[in-house]
């Protein structure tokens, strides 16, 4: 099989992650919960994996990454927490269900927000982001690559826009960590929601949240944190205040050997690959006759996710025939985005979505373009 | 090492839960998003423990588990799903903090609780329980088993009483599912919350609430569910309404392959085991000169978790020597239950708590009971 759902999650993991899962599970207490030398052993796995999370991340404080149950999870923290009635949000119509439907919830408690449409090009127009900041504008959530087109946002513009307007910076990085690099002080984000079964390799059941400075959330889940228990209040302290019950341990330390396995290769090194693997299927696909491929093509600013139809084949059915017929693992329909997919035009019929990892090659991504032209040709 | 902290977390699990998370990973596609092969396989493995779960708790419609990150994040949905302003609670002076932190955080938002006191015994005055319903209450949220002493409340019936005042029942069956036979029908529980990982042997990382079709919720997370992603809102079908982003499959079947381990042996021989275990603990501690043990001391109305204090040794002192002289891991100060101890009197030291599993034996609470004999002597 080929597998290019990466970006739904990533099927092929570094061994290291599998090994550690296996070594954590045996001696897996619950960490920070008791004194015994297990649970000690144990909240030490977790607090070296928040470091280890935190040094790739440009994260001066490991006690700023609040490990939840998915990237969803720690997006809601982010809203949830940072927004109240009256203020304002600025976001753009590339966001995954995962942004817009807690916006869209919070804006039945009285959080405005305003949608920048990229339009089909599925490009950022900064001018038409920095008009949209108004007096009651708190924050900016903005997906740092779309989970449709898989074209990176400019970052670092956008902090710097956030920082001027002195307001905070949400980034759903659900595609891009472990893609490319990231660093929190230098990006000036304020917030960071990152899934941890996508490409960082760990297993799925984990998410972090990175917690600002500059951010104040109040807590979405109140519980068990094994610090302060007499107090009838989530403590104040970080992470615990946002930690509520057992933590995913084996979850947790594998996303740490997925990091560990990406700081061997070099994230150079990943970004390299995916460039060359999303130059190759933007061109491969572009190439084919009555194939249409979505968003701007400068492979330069995207992540190999690649969206795209061929003309008289509903995309189900292509999904499905590269499934079938070729063994070739695809995703088809709106991708948890529908205003991208309105933007593209695609409200409709939706898309096929294409998508590869580290361990994605140039053979696999052939294998998928010459299937793609068979079908093609017979539609 | 002698574990007796099985009240935090199992640490030994039936192989068949390793083997079955080992086989899941390198198969783990995203359940639910994706129409290919993989996707398909690993949704219809969530579908079939979301059964084998439904199944074990006399859950008619497996679409009402509702999987989640743990515990605290079932009870979190429960409560603050649950409950709006001008609604009042009652409650029990045994609750966890995953309890009563939320049901503090939602007083502030004008949902009323009154705690009802058990005393010294830790038993539930189901009188005291019935004169606490008024007009305005819309829930009893109690816990099926003290986290503290094990002592088991009523569940049939309080399930029997809050039909009869037409108001909802929340089970915290933290310590008890996997334990005691739990039917969600028999019982007349409306909304029961559980761990995966204690006495149900999954990893960590996996909790989730039955909602019962007298309960109707708001959802407290928002995202993307691969369910009618055109729609700004949460699809009104169960389970996706609460349950926002990526599952974690490799969680969600171990929790499968626990409950089939526990189908095999007879959840019957379960729970004489575990009254064996329980009865052992109380009548031993309550042996050994200058132990108190805390509760009523009726072992076939207890699980195996037992608080006790050593007079003159802080709670804390006693755990560290049992762990650093006797290789016993147990669990001292307040277990995130603080007016369980104000009911016992140990709101200042706390105690320590020894707890046990299937897998714990006669012989090691036998060399508990001698090393707490030995410190008892010495102290």
């Amino acid at each position: 099989m080929i597998y290019l759902d990466n970006a739904a999650t990533t099927l092929q993991k570094p061994e290291a992650v599998y090994r550690r899962v296996a070594e954590c599970l045996p001696l897996c207490a619950n960490p920070g919960r008791s004194g015994h030398r297990l649970s000690v052993q144990t909240a030490r796995a977790v607090y070296d994996a928040r470091e280890t999370v935190a040094a790739f991340f440009g994260i001066a404080d490991a006690m700023r990454v609040v490990f939840g149950l998915n990237c969803t999870d720690a997006l809601n923290l982010a809203l949830h927490g940072g927004l109240q009635s009256g203020d304002h949000v600025v976001t753009t119509s590339v966001e995954h269900n995962s942004v817009l439907r807690p916006l869209n919830a919070l804006a039945l408690q009285g959080v405005a927000h305003t949608i920048i449409e990229t339009g089909p090009g599925g490009t950022l127009d900064m001018a038409a982001v920095a008009a949209a900041i108004r007096p009651d504008t708190k924050m900016l959530a903005v997906t740092h690559a779309s989970n449709l087109t898989g074209i990176l946002n400019p970052l670092a513009e956008l902090g710097a826009l956030c920082r001027k307007h002195g307001i905070l910076l949400l980034v759903d990085a659900a595609q891009s960590a472990g893609c490319v690099p990231i660093d929190v002080q230098a990006l000036q984000i304020d917030l960071l929601a990152v899934p941890g079964h996508k490409a960082l390799f760990g297993i799925q059941g984990t998410g972090f949240l990175y917690v600002g400075p500059r951010a104040h959330l109040r807590e979405v889940r109140q519980g068990g944190t094994g610090s302060q228990s007499s107090q009838p209040f989530q403590p104040d302290v970080l992470p615990d205040r946002y930690e509520s019950g057992t933590l995913n341990v084996p979850g947790i330390v594998s996303v740490a050997a997925g990091i560990e396995y990406i700081n061997t290769v070099g994230i150079e090194a990943v970004e390299a690959h995916d460039r060359a693997l999303a130059k190759q299927m933007l061109e491969g696909l572009a190439a084919i006759p009555g194939v249409t491929v979505y968003g701007n093509a400068d492979a330069a600013r995207r992540l190999p996710v690649v969206a795209f139809n061929i003309a008289g084949l509903p995309s189900a059915e292509t999904a499905t025939r590269l499934d079938i017929d070729y063994d070739i693992a695809a995703r088809s329909g709106f991708h948890c985005a529908p205003l991208a997919h309105r933007s593209f035009g695609t409200a409709n019929e939706g898309s096929v979505r294409i998508s590869g990892s580290w361990f994605t090659t140039r053979q696999d991504v052939e294998a998928a373009l010459r299937a793609v032209e068979a079908l093609a040709k017979k539609a």
